[in-house]
């Protein structure tokens, strides 16, 4: 295969690839917003037989032969195209390493394992879920050595899957430095008492009304309604075809209306990553974020460092109790803003805090990396991760239900994924810091929208889609490396003040 | 290929085919009912490229020797199948005698056509509209020519494509009854003034109100929500994926609130004839409605027969009032029923009522006829509209904006579809009589609900989906042949009472 045939085969089925992933978000889409409960059926024996076509695509040795003649000339290619066909060349040289009847087998596996966590959460009996973990965990020991290479063993193997480059020595690092320094703050902050009556949060906040502001907060982040849509969901989320069409959905609970607010600021944030990725990179499979690690820093940075920021209700605040007159009339910014930025512990990670969430990640993080490099019978996980638990919050979980069995993750496989979300944090807080150096991020939101964040954060990061590494992306935007002293310090800096501990 | 092997692969390829009339279902659905605006770009890239594929199985040679292999001992097959491979057998052939080259350039002719038509419409303009017309006229007729077989020709091709099997002997002697009865007998209605005070349908009802209203009346049909749904869209439409996903979509007028009312009743109607086909065509090509005229048959029937009947209303206008107290607390159920069976000359198609409707279809049906079948020059096809209307309704349009020019039809290439609009209001008159031999209908919906009528429809005809053609349907649903009287008795009779008109 020449090389002009190889570019003209691979875009060609990089073409219906494409056509493929537009059914799968649109099935998706579909299925969590809309469907009528009983066409699951039917409908999923079509996209079974649309993934088996799609796999034949995938699959084409024609189409593996095309990577493979580009890997070799890679050099001589633009930049999206090589590193794309270096992403794709590195998936093939996997997919052949992994037997198939062993991945058949897993994957029959995994897809029967749902209902068996749920069993066992809702009866917080962990006897129930350890016969599955304990072969989820031998198979991905398994394909941590059929994917061994030369600089990426055991538990590398499985954090590069979800984000590229990174390995244990790089969670050490970042782990450490939260151990250290955030672990001993945080027990101080918890043991401080906020002060200020919250019963506010408790006040009935319509439905309608709720979504009534946040289609203002929305608009305030510059959404393109042109190019997306929001509805509603059991769970706000985010899935998008390309950067023309992004859609983020919301949960409205009428006694909690701080949550709809924060998860329409986070989804947008998703959105803005997607709505200005470079329109270019639509035809290619280089769209989208770079890593789930840099898609969560963007909707974290949203979330935290703007949603939760004086600065930017100084410019919003007035228009949410124009929308809430009865439940906020006797409400001031400052008790606002503080109700906005309480910490607690909580057992359950995703009930945690700006604050407190990284130790629950860290709970994950030594429990994945022991039992995938070391032999640790599963019976003794709960025991460790209450242990753990201990260590970093001082307090034990009081059952398992809290404990070990709150996540499904484990249940579909996913062990290397957690760390992804406490990066995606500490990332955010090193944008934070560079941007501030570019203008006054907090002065800039007194314009009554996002524009100039959004501008500088197209520029840095959101256009290259993944057509980069996420560690080449934050070297741009930042000129540095990663360095977590920045999420730290952040997160220090922002709670000393709002619980009154010198720094 | 053998009989066996035949079988399996054509069950296989069905299969592939339902898959991509899934995500036709799902990207139609969407598109009409939500996707953003500039999205339309980036998808339409992929359902391009999608029908490509599924225009690649649909024309797999070997899926056509299947075909043919079956067709040769379609006696020995079992009905369902024999009916389908009798279908395709006919579709198969009839492809094979269209020239390709003829085709395509047709068919981008036809991709190009609606911007036209809109602009001669928006301007009145025949001219603008009259080259393009021509042409697919010119094409309309060779493809009478290359599909004429010995017992179907000219015309009668067209109405086939649209109605198996029918005729314009069929349509001559439809029509003529209609000529007959009830072209004098609307003369007599439309000279007759209706007394009552109908001002009360000007008032303003809220939509969240109509939405509410509507939802009661889609359970007073016993519409499944677990394998439906309803949401809103510019016009009214129902949509389906098999049995088990059924949507259907409304508007909402604030200042005409019986549109959604009759459009609800409408729609459901279709979507009943699809709940109720019978599950196991699901794996078929056999599922759905058996033509376009039993489709709009079913909806007709529940819109006219049991949604504008006295009794449908005795069970549910307290209901009405209870949503719209401010606006029909003096209105009484005489005045209501009047109102929603008041009639009128439209010079619009779609804004007739269901006396006049179908001569509007008569307007149609003679020129298509005249232009397929003799050579007219088109520039004279706006003279002979404003007479036939002349002929039928006694007045002249006031220009080709509500004349020539209104319907989007022809510009799609879609002559020969409207006599089905008509058959299926007279159908659903044939179904009521024999209907009313087994139970009192009106009767009937006392109980509160459609229960009695959905029963009958499902066994008499909705189980069958598309496994038979009309004609077998009619005569086993009604013991006999299609009968126009039916239609023409039912519409004088009513009318007769509303317009207290004697007989």
């Amino acid at each position: 295969m020449t090389k002009d045939n190889a570019i003209s085969y691979y875009k060609e089925t990089v073409k219906k690839l494409k056509a493929f992933q537009y059914i799968a978000f649109l099935a998706s889409w579909d299925s969590q917003t809309q469907a009528p409960k009983e066409s699951f059926g039917l409908e999923s024996e079509q996209l079974g037989l649309l993934s088996e076509m799609q796999y034949g695509i995938q699959t084409d040795p024609k189409f593996i032969e095309a990577i493979n003649t580009l890997y070799e000339v890679r050099n001589e290619l633009d930049d999206v195209l090589s590193h794309e066909i270096e992403v794709q060349h590195k998936e093939v040289e996997q997919v052949k390493k992994i037997p198939k009847e062993e991945f058949s087998e897993f994957s029959k596996l995994i897809a029967g394992a749902y209902p068996t966590w749920v069993e066992a959460k809702q009866k917080s009996d962990f006897s129930i879920f350890a016969p599955l973990l304990e072969k989820i965990i031998a198979y991905k020991k398994k394909e941590t050595a059929w994917l061994a290479t030369e600089d990426r063993k055991g538990y590398d193997v499985l954090l590069d899957m979800y984000e590229p480059g990174l390995t244990k020595e790089d969670c050490d690092r970042f782990f450490g430095v939260l151990k250290e320094k955030l672990v001993p703050f945080i027990k101080k902050v918890t043991s401080t008492e906020l002060e200020g009556d919250f019963a506010f949060g408790d006040r009935a906040y319509p439905r309608r009304k709720q979504r009534e502001f946040c289609e203002y907060l929305r608009d305030v982040l510059c959404f393109d309604k042109n190019r997306g849509l929001m509805m509603e969901s059991e769970h706000p989320f985010t899935t998008n075809f390309g950067t023309d069409d992004i859609r983020i959905t919301n949960h409205y609970y009428p006694n909690n209306f701080t949550s709809a607010v924060f998860s329409v600021i986070h989804e947008t944030g998703h959105s803005l990553y997607e709505l200005q990725c470079d329109r270019a990179l639509n035809e290619t499979l280089s769209g989208g974020g770079a890593s789930m690690a840099m898609h969560e820093s963007q909707s974290r940075f949203y979330e935290n460092m703007i949603g939760r920021s004086r600065a930017f209700w100084e410019a919003h605040y007035a228009k949410l109790q124009y929308v809430f007159p009865e439940q906020l009339e006797d409400v001031d910014l400052d008790l606002f803003m503080k109700y906005i930025n309480r910490t607690e512990i909580s057992f359950v990670r995703t009930a945690a805090d700006e604050l407190t969430y990284p130790l629950h990640i860290m709970v994950r993080y030594d429990l994945e990396k022991e039992f995938i490099e070391n032999d640790i019978p599963v019976e003794k996980l709960p025991e460790l991760w209450n242990q753990k638990f201990e260590e970093y919050f001082g307090v034990t979980p009081p059952d398992d239900q809290n404990g070990i069995l709150q996540d499904v993750h484990w249940c579909y496989g996913d062990i290397g994924y957690f760390p992804t979300y406490a990066l995606g944090s500490a990332y955010a807080a090193q944008f934070f810091d560079s941007m501030n150096k570019d203008f006054d991020v907090y002065a800039s939101l007194a314009s009554g929208d996002t524009k100039e964040v959004n501008e500088w954060l197209k520029e840095k990061i959101h256009r290259f889609g993944s057509s980069k590494y996420p560690k080449e992306i934050i070297r741009y935007a930042t000129g540095k490396d990663f360095d977590p002293n920045y999420y730290v310090d952040y997160l220090i800096k922002k709670y000393s003040a709002v619980y009154g501990i010198a720094d």
